[in-house]
């Protein structure tokens, strides 16, 4: 059969150069980075040569770089280890409306110890308004957390206008650039941002290694207390293959970018363009354009998005309806609540998100594949019964 | 040159078993475990079958496993965790003088978010009294913390006898098992804890890979807020690799334990016996015989541990003179402060950590080359120069 994997943005593969490059550190290289024989030497320029790497990814500094057990523990680190680090000038912080769970519920958590949270609302394609960042920053503000780009729908933030903001207020400004660091240029210098935080499983590095890169001079409080590892700012021995990995990861993703995004824009427009056009009553998600490039994501009326996915998966194709953090939740994502979509409409969400592997062959195979499943499910939805009947039930009105 | 790994209790390297386990998860099962399709069907699977394996080592049931980035997470986790989760009945929590930092420096932050801790002594030995525990035990305690086995002096703790202590009074009870999990028997209904830490790089699996299991019904704030993972209690997608790993590694220890302890504890006593026969002014630190199986620490009177480990290193050797995590602090180690060693003897701290590679060769040669490498460190150093012409000076009084 037929097997298309079109959801990169729950996992990408790891490269075989990225396999090769971590074999060493499941075999031959197993000493503690920390220990102070050859052994631990081996491990250590090693993971101090793929810090170099992932701080060439985003134009830092190497010492800058934290390394953590992924994009979740970032994001934690960021919110919480920011925010603390500052609650005697103020218990206040600014997150918007689309951020991603590790980033919201640290901001609850944050709450639970006396802080107040504000959320930015986005627009109907998930931009945030930087006048909107302004108004929401008070004299007790310490941290603002807006991401990079959205994983559910691909919108990419104006980051750099509301660094400009925070900046000029000499406000903390985290991004959450889990979705977009190795797949888009990310540049924290030209971006002027304070931290970010990125992952390895997003561009084709291995789960379980991510980093938090933070300004020099930017204080921070660790979340993980325990060793000097990473300067003192993240306890616990070194994920030494996981890091490395990523290293490589990072190192390709600087070289392979443009030709990347040469490759995945144009499959992505004919997902984005083909697929409304051969089935009614579906409406993409996020902006046309200003999305990320392998980001395909739309609303399917008249349908349960978990259904189409596990059709879709009986024909060989891996697609998503929401974030794979929140996958079996199965309530309406707050991202598509937060750009105006309905309950209902929310519940249709489908998310093709294309990766290096991916063929316009796998392109064609979708869209062949796509309308007689969501025909075959729509037969079966009373809904869509009564809206062919009526004309009435439709959700579109919403978009 | 020969090459001589004595530094297992700063990393293990990893089984060809292991490493060939999880091999397929940096190929071709690349799905996230949360995606409701067949590739992240495939690696749920998996990661539920590691779980199954984990929960075995220990005695568990699989769904109380909680998967982490290592041991220090895992210490968190528990400390921070249990001890906030119950801080409406109270605000104190005990620990021993000889847990690992991600314990002490857990304690301490929770001391800054009000909680006050009672640190147990230990005898000469480093074991705790359990009745030590329970006088510390206050109406406002809400968590006892006590390490099962300790890195640096091997000492293994009496965890039942603690645990019938705070089971009477209705006290959670975590045990940071990071040292002794995989190591020696290790089951979590036979001891009578509530909440358990290990890591994979322990016992022959990755780094970056741990578990803390909690006792069902007992409550847990989790550390790193986002995703629905691990039913919950920690958010971040699953290092699938690395848990693989510790699954396997789980699977071989519960498999080779007894053998393992067969073949290493003869080799540590011959260490334990020779090395002080050998060389004067060596002492055991820990007990001579209640201690883990492959472990064997001194002190080594009249010497900088670094130098000794330097020189070691340079005929091959891997040796370490304290906990990894600390090795560049070049601070006295609070375990060889906790039982009774001064400050300048905790300098000449030598730990020699047998694993299953080990062979009598290996024994043999350090026993050859330890003497002349501690008779030239000594021959440069003042004190000793002292103490020959004078008698006085020697520091093993303290002991």
């Amino acid at each position: 059969m037929t097997k298309v994997y079109l959801d990169n943005a729950a996992s990408t593969p790891i490269l075989p150069e990225v396999k090769e490059a971590m074999l060493p550190f499941l075999g031959e290289i197993y000493g503690n980075p920390q220990s102070l024989h050859d052994w631990g030497d081996a491990a250590r320029m090693a993971v101090d040569e793929a810090r170099e790497k992932v701080a060439g990814l985003i134009g830092a500094e190497a010492e800058e770089i934290i390394f953590t057990s992924g994009g979740t523990e970032s994001n934690n680190l960021a919110v919480k280890g920011l925010a603390l680090a500052q609650q005697t000038k103020g218990k206040h912080i600014v997150v918007s409306a689309i951020e991603h769970f590790s980033v919201l519920h640290s901001a609850k958590t944050l709450e639970k110890w006396g802080f107040e949270v504000t959320e930015v609302p986005v627009d109907k394609y998930g931009v945030v308004n930087p006048e909107d960042v302004k108004k929401s920053i008070r004299k007790d503000t310490v941290l603002v957390s807006v991401m990079h780009a959205n994983g559910e729908i691909g919108a990419v933030e104006p980051i750099k206008e509301i660094a400009k903001i925070t900046k000029e207020m000499k406000i903390p400004f985290h991004t959450d650039a889990v979705a977009a660091a190795g797949t888009i240029p990310v540049n924290v210098g030209e971006l002027g941002v304070d931290a970010l935080s990125l992952a390895a499983s997003q561009f084709y590095g291995p789960k379980g290694a991510g980093a938090l890169w933070v300004r020099k001079g930017v204080r921070l409080i660790p979340l993980l207390d325990g060793g000097i590892q990473e300067d003192g700012r993240r306890g616990g021995t070194e994920n030494v293959p996981g890091i490395i990995g990523l290293g490589k990861a990072a190192e390709i993703a600087v070289k392979q970018m443009q030709s990347r995004i040469k490759l995945l824009t144009p499959l992505r427009d004919l997902l984005l363009k083909e697929l409304p056009s051969k089935i009614e009553h579906v409406v993409v998600t996020g902006h046309p354009q200003n999305r990320l490039p392998g980001h395909a994501s739309f609303c399917v009326e008249f349908i349960e998005g978990e259904a189409m996915l596990m059709l879709l998966n009986s024909k060989g194709i891996a697609v998503s309806s929401g974030s794979a953090c929140t996958s079996k939740a199965l309530k309406a994502s707050h991202v598509l609540l937060a750009i105006g979509l309905s309950h209902e409409l929310a519940q249709g969400s489908l998310l093709c998100t294309l990766g290096v592997d991916t063929t316009r062959e796998d392109i064609n195979y979708v869209l062949e594949t796509m309308p007689p499943v969501v025909d075959r499910l729509r037969r079966m939805s009373p809904v869509y019964d009564k809206y062919l009947k009526t004309g009435k039930g439709g959700a579109h009105a919403g978009i």
